[in-house]
């Protein structure tokens, strides 16, 4: 068996055609089109391939259609198997689903049980075992050596890696023009295709990774660096803490730069893919536009193409998302208010902010624990105001009144 | 002067047609795709036309650039006058713009920031007056009157139901076997000419109309009934409380039916586009759907055109949207417990649900106010769950350890 550097370079444009020619009709060609508005505000020329209009909503299907379809006659009657709580499950159990090829997945314990449901909804098995990501793995791989089942391994295969790689060729049949290629990178089997495919057809193209601040594991191997790779990040679907090698090889070999974002990009590039383009993007998805919102000077004037490579949000993320940017932009804001222990002080509050145009969204009046003396008391609310400037007119009509307000506008709703 | 009622009868799908060549290559082409998932579980084939992609996310660009094409020499010197703080708003300013049009909108004081900016951006001039729509909408005419400027109604000319039609020929054009459109109504100058080109094209083909149950106002006036017309609705941009008379006369001609929605269908089907669809719609935008998923059994079997007309939804609205259905759905609840007033009893609490895998989200403890014993005190507590048969196994775990709790799903986060 060859090793997994030799693979690295043998991949070539004539294999991602080939995987291009086994996805032609399975898998949508998503649509690339031009961000007028995101173009005009960051000042260079965006693109974005809706890769989160897949049918499971995630690029993923296209590496694992690839592998699928590349198994041999007795391999697919007994089987694959898989380990992902994510968008690589779906993509397997619904493509091996349509391909009548019997799917196990394998998911960690406490997986919520609506994942478990969108991969059973395509025929495939669920089995729910391991405390973490890797037991699951080690378990699935046992699992499936014992039963002779082919294990589709999310990115470090060659095939997958090929079948990624068409993203790059489908944006730059749409654009044939892009200067850069920006590419959000977990595992590396994304960006390790679309470079291959991109620096074979266009070997000025400029191709660079994005990975989320809290799990620079590529940028480690790559660079060299030893940044700590931990933490809770908007972007589960790239905090991969083991990148692939073979996608290490080509990346190495021709990936322009990795650039890390951290938490507050990914937020607002979320927020603003969902006001803007009115679509819906996994932390993950937003890195590309995060890289850009972060740096705009090093973007300037580029003709760009980012990939939005999965919709897959937790509702409860994307509501936090929501409201985050909101008290960023001091329309939600959390206020502290220091007020006399006397009857009536409440309403007298309320009647200001009232008058003053602001909604109360909660209150929290806290007699007990105050830092104040004896005869004075806390009052606690969130508040929503038109914008910034009406947030500090109501704040000043509150002082104009006597009381000592203090702001948590970054806070509220978090 | 023609009278109303003979405007409503002298349009037809020539003018529909004219306003096409007008919009030509001026309007986005949206999409008109279908939902696989969606029609899978609904039981009916449904396309959906992707009006939130408009340039200014919504299909009120159309009636708004028919209408400012038609302006004669002098007229368009002069310019424009309109009132709205929303998608007519958006539409008439940007095409003025485009067009070198000089544009006043008209809003109501109190407009929030981001609206007025939003029309600025484009050039328009604009000016906050009057308490109300009514108000706003009474300076409006006075104000153009007094300059020469033409208003542009939103919904009640005849141009602009005509340039309004276009999105039902582009929908027969792309599923020429649609036997049913679904279209949300306000002033129901969308419905109106959708209705005109539709049945001239198909008379066989059923036009439905959707509004809000709180603003049935179309309903009363075509239905000659007299339900109540008010409220906050989620589905601001069809809370019409005068409808167009135009379209009016037009609809008790074509429309086959006119259904009412509830806010709990517009927040269900808003939620549903979001996560399944993974596109932003305002909660207009969703009657359609929100009507297919309130009466599976009448449509049954359809091949459905639903026009998703407008993104435009306020980011604080959206997060409570995701969160109500996230409440609905057992995954985010609110809990009184009733808890010996004694040291230490929270700790108790908070160790059961934590093995339980509950995450605490919000903690309000309560010792004033309740109706307990003396001894007694109220643990309030929002918490999430990964799904209804999880909270189900984290109350027994609580009841077991003797707590009495009560649960309310359907408020948490709203």
């Amino acid at each position: 068996m060859a090793g997994k550097t030799d693979l690295a370079a043998t991949l070539t444009l004539d294999d991602i055609n080939r995987a291009a020619k086994v996805l032609d009709g399975a898998v949508v060609r998503t649509p690339c089109d031009r961000s007028f508005t995101l173009s005009h505000d960051l000042g260079l020329e965006i693109w974005l391939k809706f890769e989160n209009l897949q049918f499971t909503s995630s690029y993923k299907e296209r590496g694992a259609l690839v592998r699928l379809s590349a198994l041999s006659a007795s391999e697919r009657k007994r089987g694959v198997i898989a380990m992902s709580a994510g968008n690589h499950a779906q993509g397997v159990s619904y493509h091996a689903g349509r391909l009548g090829i019997p799917a196990t997945i394998v998911m960690p314990e406490g997986t919520p049980a609506v994942k478990a449901e969108n991969t059973k909804r395509w025929g495939a098995t669920v089995i729910l075992e391991g405390k973490t990501l890797e037991d699951a793995a080690r378990f699935a791989h046992a699992y499936g050596e014992e039963r002779g089942l082919v294990f589709v391994h999310p990115f470090d295969d060659p095939l997958v890696i090929a079948g990624q790689g068409t993203v790059a060729l489908e944006m730059l049949d749409a654009v044939p023009d892009l200067d850069t290629l920006i590419v959000p990178v977990g595992g590396g089997g994304l960006i390790a295709g679309m470079a291959v495919a991109a620096k074979a057809l266009k070997p000025g193209i400029e191709v660079i990774g994005v990975e989320a601040a809290l799990y620079p594991s590529m940028y480690n191997l790559v660079k060299g660096t030893a940044l700590p790779v931990r933490g809770d990040t908007l972007a589960e679907g790239i905090a991969v803490a083991e990148p692939g090698t073979i996608a290490a090889g080509i990346i190495e070999r021709l990936v322009d730069d990795i650039v890390l974002v951290s938490e507050t990009d990914l937020e607002r590039a979320t927020f603003a893919l969902l006001m803007i383009e009115k679509t819906v993007v996994e932390g993950a998805g937003a890195a590309g536009l995060a890289a850009v919102m972060a740096d705009r000077s090093r973007w300037r004037g580029r003709k760009a193409g980012l990939v939005l490579t999965g919709g897959n949000i937790d509702p409860r993320l994307l509501a936090s998302v929501l409201t985050r940017e909101l008290a960023r932009e001091g329309r939600l804001s959390r206020l502290t208010i220091d007020i006399p222990d006397r009857p009536g002080e409440l309403s007298r509050v309320s009647a200001v902010l009232g008058q003053a145009g602001a909604n109360i969204v909660e209150v929290y009046h806290q007699r007990v624990f105050t830092d104040l003396p004896a005869r004075g008391t806390e009052l606690n609310l969130v508040i929503e105001t038109r914008d910034r400037s009406h947030l500090e007119a109501v704040l000043a009509q509150l002082e104009a009144k006597g009381y000592r307000v203090v702001v948590k506008t970054g806070q509220a709703g978090g």
